[in-house]
């Protein structure tokens, strides 16, 4: 019967304790799922939350929802907040907020002509961040860590410390182990970084991350910045830089593919039997809206290219809008490609008739994936928040 | 707090209830969440499972197994075997499998040069399956719905009886309305055929399926007719007839995208300013690689086509396996297109240096759509069994 364990369909078993397997090793489990489900609320309440509010929500008794509200607060993760201005009779009470001190997300961002970091909240509020421009082209790896450390504590904001580290690079990162595979425009071949970040950064409570570019840039897009509780759902994020890549959101969520490589925009054809490409083939869409390209060729090509391989996109996955992320959102260049892009969108989407798709440009420019792998640290404590708290209460 | 309630990161609350919300309102929920989590390990064992095995997967005890089993095999969901022969002393325990008489999946599909229908019962095994060729383009919707009446009764197998009954059509369909958007090849736009179907089999439990071919066909090809408790996880099927489309399988499920029209490669393009397509855009991949221009400019420049169109999908989603299914799985043309596309894999796909994708043609050739139908209906019997089962029990 062992393989009974390993059913795709039954993560109830593993994962998800029911009140039928009430054995004592579950109990931690169901703690720290109802912690991590009272803070869930608490993140994304577009207003601060009582605890007798949680309690209703959630179907807790009061006692059970207050103790481990109380949890959270020890730990840090949440705040108090003073009640507002009695509307009614008898003793307001005080509304609980993700805490705006403590354990925050680091993000380090290494691309093609600069470095980025960014220091995001629990909130989900963007508290710092700093860029510097040059090139990193084969540059050897230890040194760009050694920038990036630097700008790490640069970021820095009084009151806010490491919950964990996240680092965007341009290229295909495997998951779960965080080796980068390929970053052709870096030169990056099949390196391991995670124990330097660990190194880095000593005292952040999560592992250290590592992820595609645009992956992270998508998460910003979809997480950091919006009103409180707010979420863009689905869209396609395409960044532009010396390469191309995508992101795709679902239902608010990264959509990583088989082995984490998903969003290789870069690559489609758009061009067949076109220039050859730095991954080997010809014709790719970088090769006419990468940012050299761009310059050579003009935006006008670019938008063409882009407009047939975000469409191909479209096509494929379904989304309902398209963001324009990197340089691509830079004013002069959005001017042509947004349009550009959605006249593409409305000739080859086959549902576009009746369902137009939205394209836009990025609000977060160049610092996109540096939030956004910030934005991923902040996720992590939200959804697993216990391992900030007491192992006794509640 | 009303907001709270719909937060999409906590299907836990309203879906999935939790030792803490014990209110009596619950108790059915937990009794349907246990009943499908029995059948499912059923369903997926590659064997015969005895009660006390279900009782030991579950961490249920011996005597509430005992009689979620029993609904199960009243509601006619599952069939009692003989022990097999004993290995070991004592009494061997009788095994539990799918039913194989009783309820069972009936799939339609309409495509453009033919008609299909075909019974899956509820293990997953092909028991019938009927097809009628002939052109279907431009005929009155009526007049088909009723040749696929005679079909579903042509198709009907002694001691099988329809649980549900799905609709298979080359085009896109809303959901979850079933309401049809479009399928150009037929010349159908904006049809409502599920109250049609409905009457068509007045006896089914479920509310009749209407989708797209290529995800059914996907759906035949990830669970229908394979071993007990076996599944394709991950890959792209794609679908050519007329038109082409393709079907996204991840981790066994069909990708379905924002609004349920996902997969639609007929319409990336592959000829930029290529020759006009039926959807009023040009140098898609139909006008190219569809069974007319397949048949106009012979299967290598199919293959060139598609192979570009495929490694697009395969750099936007991350998959590791690419199926050819409809007549790009007869084997004169697969013995051109399963190369032609694996070498465009190798070529384009960025991650296939150190992950090569895949290539093989489908096991189902044109019968594939109405497989999956009828497989889509089986399965979700096997994800809500609670409607054949008496209420009363355990």
């Amino acid at each position: 019967m062992e393989r009974l364990w390993h059913c795709q369909d039954m993560p109830r078993v593993s994962k998800d304790p029911t009140p039928i397997a009430a054995a004592p090793a579950r109990q931690a489990t169901i703690r720290e799922s109802n912690l991590a489900l009272l803070y869930r609320l608490i993140v994304d309440a577009p207003a601060p939350v009582s605890r007798a509010a949680l309690a209703a929500a959630t179907g807790m008794t009061r006692a059970t929802a207050s103790a481990l509200a109380d949890a959270l607060l020890a730990g840090g993760l949440i705040a108090e907040v003073a009640p507002p201005p009695a509307a009614s009779a008898g003793r307001p009470a005080a509304g609980l907020v993700p805490a705006r001190t403590g354990p925050a997300g680091w993000g380090l961002e290494v691309n093609v002509d600069y470095l980025a970091a960014c220091v995001v909240d629990l909130s989900g509020t963007v508290r710092a961040t700093v860029m510097r421009h040059g090139d990193q082209r084969d540059r050897e790896v230890g040194e760009v860590l050694d920038d990036l450390a630097d700008l790490a504590r640069e970021v820095a904001v009084p009151g806010l410390k490491p919950a964990g580290i996240a680092l965007a690079v341009p290229g295909l990162v495997q998951t779960p182990t965080g080796r980068i595979q390929r970053a052709p425009n870096l030169g990056w071949e099949d390196l391991e970084v995670t124990e330097r970040l660990r190194k880095l950064m000593p005292e952040a409570m999560l592992a250290p991350m590592v992820g595609n570019e645009a992956d992270f840039a998508a998460l910003a897009e979809a997480h950091a910045g919006l009103e409180d509780g707010a979420t863009n759902a689905d869209f396609l994020y395409v960044s532009g830089e010396i390469g191309v890549g995508a992101g795709i959101v679902l239902a608010g969520e990264l959509f990583r593919g088989s082995r984490g490589w998903a969003g290789e925009i870069g690559h489609v054809t758009v061009e067949p039997g076109g220039a050859a490409c730095r991954c080997g083939a010809r014709g790719c869409l970088e090769t006419v809206a990468g940012l050299e390209a761009l310059q050579r060729l003009g935006p006008q090509a670019a938008a063409t290219a882009l407009g047939r391989a975000v469409a191909a996109a479209v096509n494929l996955f379904d989304l309902p809008a398209v963001v324009l992320g990197g340089v691509y959102a830079r004013a002069d260049l959005a001017a042509v490609l947004v349009p550009g892009v959605a006249g593409a969108l409305a000739e080859h989407v086959v549902s576009a008739p009746w369902a137009p798709v939205a394209v836009r440009a990025s609000r977060w420019g160049e610092a996109a994936a540096a939030t956004g792998a910030a934005t991923a640290v902040v996720r992590r404590v939200h959804a697993e928040p216990a391992a900030w708290v007491g192992a006794g209460v509640a």
